[in-house]
């Protein structure tokens, strides 16, 4: 049973999508039956990796949308707009739809879920998180028969790269990213990577799926990696720590137990550059690669990485989704009916904390005069605001170290560098202690403020 | 739609499956259309670790699989028969089967998947591999558009534990294993495990799956960690090497390419503990752990990482399979109708290899004469056997070394010993510079010989 295939877009991703199409020996015998139909593409004219026969080709992204003999709609054009819009119009015309689209799926998934419910049609996203792991699916039918208590992951590859650099090479990350930028790792306007945006979209997507819930994508607090300094890599190497950008959603713990409290699940999801132990499971992923931490009741922690990026992986991932939607065809259901895994319908409400109730481990440095006695002022001062510290460790500043305090207060050139971090605490009363202790006479200045687990 | 469940054995993965079905409450809500209907066991006045309806409690298994209020039989038992029987018996009554056994479906899973997919019924196995780790599922719904080139496993935690800890205490085999049993991490009996036999079913249940076509279980090569030596251990970590267990399934690479020969395919399957570089994902995975590392075109690496074992892990793995067809049942679809992806049934052609034929790098030691030039006739001896060095080092033999070494030839309290890294070779030429080597005079006996990758 031939079953019609229509692409959106034929860049990277859609040339590795049609080229498992057109090559199926060796791969599970459904890919035979998927035959390509039509394909969007801006520019007929332009030389591609792949051949094709030219009368696919066409410019208007709806004749794609809208011809009979395609079935689902493969939408690997990226941006907002116009993707949102064929989605929901292929979803109106009765097909199931896969998108490697993390962008619109994590603003316009509520919206696009509730389309195709409606319409009885499936929209699945492997390829949106983690390009080619499988997450999205075993989230979906592996890990059905778990509460959920953490999902933390390293989802972006191009800040991975340079965070790995970094801490290899003790590198500026100003330098390696303009490195990676030559390498093809890093886009010319890198802000969606470093900035953290990237990853909020993903762990947008996955708390969805984990919880059963959707949140807010734009209440999610973001902090990138494009203001983390390399002294901090080094030093959080000293002391037992690599630095890697986690995207986190986790059941806020102050709320009821994982039984209760069923209708309304408070989330703590965030994105931020985060100190893990050398001997965290996450601590190891290096390079571009990506991989997904999930912690449930009763499975424990179970991972899943490998590339999170890249032609091939990424249309690995959206072919499986397309199998996915042409196996369930072949068992001749009425229209419409629906599998709630493969759908992965909401089925709860999940809402974001306040994060000032949030509990975390921080890593602090700050820039100090160089006298006797600071250490002790400090370490009164967050014992005075009852935050208790693990480990407090003076450093000498170097000249460049005091520069980059923006030069404020007392002969920074002269100043001390003062490492703490800090036992769990409630978000709340870590900045009130961190104000008092920005009041000392002695404190220059914060000069990072980083999570830790 | 309430969706009768019927358990055959409450050991601890069976308890931990009613635990579940008995706690819906923030799981996948799918779960509370689940209702326990019967249950077998041996003895019904055992105290238990999860509470249950006494009237659900049955001795005679067949009451289980014969009750029409049960539309799913799972099968957690263990060992080959009566467990085999009765999951043939409850697919010949048209249901759907989940099983954590191993050893049947490596064995007979062939006549199992015939007798279903005649009968228009599942048979899932996610807990027969991995425990807790998604393994089997991603494997059939998500990589389904590659061409799979190795699949390579750390899939015995029992063996995984004794190694890590004879890597990190430098301690014999024996002794951990004595403590690993008191300690509830090996059986009395540990022969499945530290032979090599429970990782060879679950390596012939992935190749299977990877490669679409059954290859015979009693002919893969296996070899267990129980003559492993300490001294390998420390060896080979000095040479930035750790020592695992491997379970192998890789494309012989002198057959066709990929996209040829698609009907039957060679396959270089295995077991035997493996030094890995210190770098390679597996290399890290820890204690009881287990990890599978696949590799496809065009998905690159994906590695699948968790728990092994144990009552928690294995039950969430048994319930996403009640899950998965309890999500299609939802469908309504003509009864007999199977996703092709779920039931994954086969659909080429896959042999072994002749090992003769195979080409790997290995570790050898030998225990030698302690005299001038021994290492240079060791190297000739290879070099004249065409069989390239990457690293040949001589330590000096301890008197333990040369006691196991069953106290042949000349001064044995005098050697040396020999380690010998080799580049990839073929086996059949592999061994016939062995004997050549064995046969020098100043060679006492070869004392470990090992896979490297």
């Amino acid at each position: 049973m031939a079953i019609g295939i229509g692409l959106l877009g034929l860049g990277t991703v859609g040339a590795g999508v049609a080229a498992i199409l057109a090559s199926p020996e060796g791969r599970h015998p459904l890919v035979g039956e998927l035959v390509l139909r039509r394909v969007a593409v801006r520019d007929p004219a332009r030389a591609r990796a792949v051949s094709l026969d030219p009368t696919l080709l066409v410019t208007d992204p709806r004749l794609v949308v809208d011809d009979p003999a395609v079935d689902i709609v493969v939408e690997v054009m990226g941006g907002l707009e116009p993707a949102r819009s064929l989605i929901l119009q292929a979803i109106a015309a009765g097909k199931s739809v896969v998108t490697a689209n993390k962008a619109v799926i994590a603003r316009y998934g509520e919206e696009i879920a509730a389309a195709a419910a409606d319409r009885g049609v499936y929209v699945l996203i492997e390829a949106a998180v983690g390009g080619g792991i499988p997450i999205i699916e075993p989230l979906k039918q592996s890990l059905g028969s778990n509460r959920i208590l953490r999902v933390s992951g390293i989802v972006n590859g191009t800040t991975n790269y340079i965070l790995s650099r970094m801490a290899a090479e003790g590198a500026a990350y100003a330098d390696v990213l303009a490195d990676a930028q030559r390498l093809g790792y890093a886009e010319a306007d890198p802000a969606a990577d470093v900035q953290g945006g990237d990853a909020a979209d993903k762990i947008a997507i996955l708390a969805g799926l984990a919880y059963g819930g959707s949140i807010e994508r734009s209440a999610i607090p973001t902090e990138g990696i494009d203001r983390l300094e390399a002294r901090d890599v080094t030093y959080a190497n000293q002391l037992g720590y690599v630095v890697k950008l986690l995207a986190v959603a986790e059941r806020f713990e102050a709320s009821a137990s994982p039984e209760s409290a069923d209708n309304n699940v408070a989330l703590d999801v965030r994105v931020h550059p985060t100190l893990l132990p050398r001997s965290h499971p996450l601590a190891g992923v290096d390079g571009v690669n990506n991989a997904i931490l999930v912690e449930g009741d009763p499975v424990g922690q179970v991972m899943f990485f490998g590339p999170g990026a890249g032609a091939g992986p990424t249309a690995s991932a959206v072919v499986a989704d397309i199998l996915n939607i042409a196996g369930i065809r072949q068992l001749g259901a009425p229209a419409g009916a629906l599998d709630p895994l493969l759908a992965a319908s909401r089925w709860r409400q999940c809402s974001l904390v306040d994060s000032a109730r949030t509990r975390h481990r921080n890593y602090v440095r700050l820039l100090t005069r160089d006298e006797a006695g600071v250490i002790g002022k400090i370490g009164t001062a967050f014992g005075t605001a009852e935050v208790s510290i693990q480990s407090i460790v003076q450093y000498e500043a170097s000249a460049t170290a005091s520069a980059s305090s923006s030069g404020a207060g007392s002969g920074a050139g002269n100043g001390a560098e003062i490492v703490v971090i800090t036992h769990e605490v409630e978000e709340a009363r870590f900045r009130q202690a961190l104000a008092a202790i920005t009041a000392l006479p002695e404190v220059e200045t914060v000069a990072a403020c980083l999570r830790t687990l």
